[in-house]
């Protein structure tokens, strides 16, 4: 039996994500269901995006990761299922697995069409509960996946337009952005470790802007610097994360997921 | 081993929902149990009732749902144990079930007397803790519910006054009320899909007025119109829903529950 | 296999605690894990030392209680396993088991030194992930706990300083504080149903003044007066309680945890 884990834009444990769980199990008695995510902003593909390609692998291998963030929910959107470094995903074609499918090789991608195994009258509103859960369901008995509908070519599918740091190595500058505040008010930015990394030979001695306010240095904790204070560090996720020791970086900053970031070497 | 689901007014993952599955697991280790919705605002024994009638049959029968909405907790209303359509559910007696019961045959509904059961001492604000968990862990264990408690008629339990949608047939018009705002901003009303189709012979083509701003047909999916504009359409719950395509309903026509909403036939 | 209970401050259902749970089931796929609570406030041992203090003895015996509410990750503070009352924890020694230390006997707590099970490259910022989800796998297989790392003097732990309630029996007055304003706007006070019953032998006749108002009388539940009073109640972690019938009494009185109350003897 393959774990299965949800992802949804659904908010705190309301009915939406229980009921989905009711149809899994009522197919799947057996079934292994997580939550993974359930505070994706509403409709926010990108975030989603972001969280399941930085997520996913901590997962056993066999996992079907569930992804719901479907604004165009009842349209003409393809739903699909992918397999990728051992992983299944199923998600609306919304660009959801843009950057699954980029950082992993060897990956097939079927469009599903399995209406016999959909809840039925189908709503215009909660494929999640009508088309979702009945495939993860199928998936998780360990049914095969070359039954579930076409496959595609992974070059035709959606992709996000994720903006990435800009490098400008004359003046020695990332010019990046901010792409999340987290539940702690942590600022969290596109840039990388591996992008600091290949950029400056004294990675910990970098100055970062933001907001009109500069700090220097990479800590090597939240309590590097005195409770209240801003700090640099690199988070768990390898990003480049501006932190206040147990305060909130988004109020102390002033600042909102766009944000510019420049990164300058020392 | 029968399925418990868990619906509450406990908000998000707290500890009084995670301290009702401890006790839970405690006397059944084997049980399985689902967090089916903790975001019913507080003391709202209707946004619960409906809840429940409308979901309950996504789970597997058998299934044993326990409602804590329970303002009068540690007072003198009854716990009632119901079968309905193969399914359990443990609920004070003040009307969680009104629509469980009034649309089931068959039913069968005993008050639960068994501190034998009970945790000791019992406090006086939590029951979910000390009533409810010991007899949902009693339940899944296959325990027959004949002893539970005596029987009682189902025409006595606490009913709840839900308003109707008025029909005005010479009019032409149906008056409704907003009966939930969700996590989306999606504001649903008490008019249903059947109501309308009984009514009119151009279900697609009606006019609905909320919040002084009138709208028209029923949409096929809430990408029908563009991102950022209001289109009607039948939820996953057969209710007429006022949406915005990728936005806040609730916030563009400034309306909460209890507003009117006019549906007229086209 | 030893159930897992998970209690942090990360609030809701994010990636944060997901992640924590496909690292536990990657290591031990048959785990039981429970959500205990996530709703602590950031960074506030204070209010996950009372709570795990209070409720861990609602879970089997054996069960592995993990607590992640850790301002000083990547630090150099130690993690801890105890070992008390047939319970496990593992938690920063940053006194989040205060409580429990003060309250068990015969207790056993060991320093956990294990990088070899730990997720490897170590983050500095989310060892929820990368030490805490291995140790709670490793040790819900049944793992002897001797083989985590040296024991410790428990005297020598991290201890938090709670404010106790100050009893002045010549006025026949307690002196206490707010220290919780819950879900449903209710006060909780650090005056115990033990204290008041070794002060008084009339513990139902006492006079409580808070922001200004005072109550009489310990309620047998809230409905004990009319919808949208205030109350006296002993709530279920048997502390003194001040509520509001259906309403928020956080609001009503208009106090935040640290607010004074005083407790005069009738």
């Amino acid at each position: 039996m393959r774990l299965i884990t949800l992802t949804t834009d659904f908010g705190c444990l309301n009915h939406y994500t229980g009921v989905m769980k009711g149809v899994i199990l009522s197919r799947a008695p057996e079934a292994r269901i997580v939550d993974l995510c359930h505070t994706i902003r509403a409709h926010d593909v990108r975030q989603a995006a972001l969280m399941i390609a930085a997520n996913y692998r901590y997962f056993p291998t066999g996992s079907i990761h569930v992804l719901v963030v479907d604004p165009g929910v009842g349209g003409s959107r393809r739903i699909l299922l992918l397999n990728a470094a051992g992983h299944y995903f199923l998600a609306p074609d919304n660009g959801l697995l843009s950057l699954v499918v980029q950082d992993a090789h060897g990956i097939r991608v079927f469009e599903t069409k399995r209406p016999d195994l959909y809840l039925q009258p189908l709503s215009r509103t909660f494929h999640g509960r009508d088309i979702f859960a009945p495939l993860a369901a199928h998936l998780a008995q360990d049914n095969h996946i070359d039954g579930l509908g076409p496959e595609l070519d992974p070059a035709r599918l959606t992709r996000l337009d994720l903006p990435r740091p800009t490098i400008d190595r004359r003046r020695k500058q990332i010019a990046g952005l901010v792409i999340d505040i987290d539940h702690f008010g942590n600022i969290i930015t596109n840039i990388t470790s591996d992008t600091i990394n290949e950029f400056t030979d004294n990675p910990e001695n970098v100055v970062v802007t933001l907001g009109g306010r500069s700090l220097r240095h990479l800590a090597a904790s939240y309590d590097g610097v005195s409770v209240g204070l801003p700090l640099l560090i690199i988070n768990s996720a390898s990003y480049l994360e501006i932190a206040v020791n147990q305060g909130r970086a988004g109020d102390y900053f002033q600042v909102e997921p766009g944000a510019k970031v420049l990164l300058q070497a020392g």
